[in-house]
């Protein structure tokens, strides 16, 4: 047969995949499986994002604008206004998720052996998007110790190269929840402009800030508008995954054309999911304050349990609704599917995503699971309870 | 600032795009601009897809499975096999639009500085996707003396090197409407076997077809199951081009593979699009039925009106809705952009694609434009008054 492309075969499996077979088989034998392992809120959508939907009056389901449809856009913009951010709707362009948004931004600004410098662990797919153009990822190490914090400017300096174009890092953080401070970005900004690199900020999670902290969006900065690039979703704020639908912000604008040239390929972003996203903009604070107070009650539910747990380690996540877990094991591969192989607890097992694969640095990050806490309080409980029991005996046999 | 990428830099720009301003300028004019130079048809969606949208239950939008729901793929795979094509829903991957299907196989099969044949002139957004891998397209000319039928088979051995992976035909064809027939798809199989190439075929109009002729699908060819990829749409099928839906159908289980890494980055296909597509799958023949009759009048108008003009070359398409004219003209890009600038007819003027954005060869179809008739008969009258009138005026002043 014809042979697949090495680009093909370079690319990475989702961390999370190859435990999906042993799950399945779990659930044939009749075992409940509690999913800690994927970023799906349980969260209803806004329902005035539903009903937007519900009554379209499309007849001719036609392509919408490349970059997004007008109306979409001055909403978007005058929501970033609305924050504290001073951004056109001109600055932004409509993308098929924050995924489609990485891609674009990675190969517009970088070419094969071209370096990107990410803070590790980091979102997996970050990765992939690199292999995609060739693309080479620089890990530097962000510890527990610390909190997942910004890792040390001089360690930045450390990895910049001629090749480098790009820092890259998630604010708040999947997978460690960490909250870049103000100032931590503020040493980004200058780090970046000193070196003429981008800084691209992943905000997906913008809004899943806890402990009245506040979020500082890059696109704050001043005279960083060449530089900075901020990626953003409906898929978590709205709890809106399913309608494929994310931005690009920058006020640079040859790299929006460039990026344009891209997006022009792929004709359009999807129609009704602009739909879904524009009337998502009219969502009630209210839904947000209650959704924010949940997501802090099940932090805590979390954090909690697990800190009463012997020989595990958490710091307590300021955002988004991830957490970072380290385990009294060697490696959590083998023990996450261990757990759906060989545990159970009055028939209920749990699924968590192995942490080594959002590492870059081999090695690194086997000792740690990650934790997504979009479940309920109730089902948390007993899925810390079924961790705790699972370590006891696994411990135990261990080699 | 930092710089952008070189494959950022070689990204082709829409050949459409740079006209837009010119339209956008004469409809300030006060000028009405007929488009014949978009595939965006004017058909209205059946109406249980577009019900199926409005009726939706969905309370938490989630992400669809990575490769597309269960349920759709099952039902696309009844499709398929009622059109007498042998496959399974494994078969099937879901992608956002024809264009992302484009995009993965690509990924998945070619390296930096491989090869794809493609006869010209072709879908010009082939070329788009083949420099974001950095992937060569060699052309071969198609002839519109021949209706641009397939190119000589001794023709694509001449171009056959070892850097070919595969061989990437439309049918039916945009932008010539060109239909192959069952013996050059036979023809074809034989080579990519021989070779040892994927043969990719993008039959996003395999329905469009007129005069009673049939569409013979690479699918039906037993013995090429390791090289046989064939992309798919419901955007044009179903006048649902904002859906963004396509898939590829591949019985290579490697390939589906590759492919699925690609996916899973991307995480999933919008869910909304994705209720339209199953919906759709159960529009009445009488839908189509009547679809086709239109566009075959639509057709006939055009090709009888432009045969009566003086110095004007062009054959009959037997799929799709487009075609390629031959103009008494010497360089149509100039052609188009003087249609918006400096001519109407009672207010009223065309814009068109010039045809030389179709072939990857320098300096071919320069007196060329492409047609779409997608839009009503009494229009396209018009649009065909509006050109004769205008190659009249502009043959006086073309120097
Ligand atoms: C950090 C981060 N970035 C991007 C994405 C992709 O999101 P989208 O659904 O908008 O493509 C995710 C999804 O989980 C994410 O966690
Ligand atoms: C030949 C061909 N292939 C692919 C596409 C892309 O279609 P989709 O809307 O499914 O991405 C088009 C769109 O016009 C096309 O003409």
């Amino acid at each position: 047969m014809p042979s697949i492309s090495n680009k093909g075969l370079s690319m990475p499996e989702s961390p999370i995949r190859k435990l999906v077979p042993f799950a399945d088989a779990a659930k044939k034998r009749g075992i409940e499986v509690i999913h800690l392992n994927i970023g799906q809120p349980d969260i209803k959508t806004p329902q005035i994002a539903l009903d937007a939907v519900k009554n379209n009056t499309i007849t001719t389901l036609s392509y919408s604008k490349t970059e997004g449809s007008e109306r979409y856009r001055s909403k978007l913009a005058l929501y970033y206004q609305k924050h504290g951010i001073d951004v056109s709707a001109e600055n932004i362009l409509v993308t098929i998720g924050a995924s489609e948004a990485l891609a674009f931004v990675i190969g517009s600004i970088a070419d094969t052996d071209n370096e990107i410098i990410i803070p590790e662990p980091f979102y997996a797919n970050y990765n992939s998007f690199s292999v995609v153009f060739g693309v080479k990822v620089v890990p530097i190490v962000s510890k527990i110790e610390t909190g997942f914090a910004l890792p040390s400017i001089a360690d930045f300096e450390k990895s910049i190269t001629p090749k480098t174009k790009a820092i890259l890092i998630c604010n708040p953080n999947n997978p460690t929840g960490y909250l870049y401070s103000k100032e931590e970005i503020k040493q980004l900004a200058l780090l970046v402009k000193k070196n003429d690199l981008f800084l691209i900020v992943d905000e997906v999670y913008r809004e899943f800030v806890y402990d009245g902290k506040q979020h500082y969006s890059a696109l704050k900065e001043e005279n960083l508008e060449e530089h900075v690039i901020v990626i953003d979703s409906v898929s978590k704020r709205y709890s809106m995954c399913g309608a494929r639908i994310g931005c690009i912000i920058t006020k640079n604008e040859i790299l929006r054309k460039t990026i344009l040239k891209f997006m022009q390929a792929r004709l359009s972003p999807p129609s009704y999911a602009q739909i879904a996203g524009e009337a998502a903009l009219d969502t009630p604070q209210q839904y947000f304050d209650e959704v924010i107070a949940e997501y802090e009650i099940r932090r805590n539910t979390l954090i909690e349990g697990l800190n009463k747990i012997d020989g595990v380690k958490v710091t307590s996540p300021q955002g988004a609704f991830y957490c970072i877990v380290e385990l009294p094991i060697k490696d959590s591969d083998t023990f996450a599917q261990w757990l759906l192989e060989h545990f159970n607890v009055n028939n209920e097992t749990i699924m968590v995503a192995p942490a080594a694969g959002f590492y870059a640095t081999k090695g690194l990050g086997k000792n740690q699971i990650r934790i997504a806490y979009v479940l309920e309080r109730t089902i948390l409980k007993k899925a810390i309870h079924i961790l705790e029991q699972a370590l006891k005996e696994y411990s135990l046999n261990e080699n």
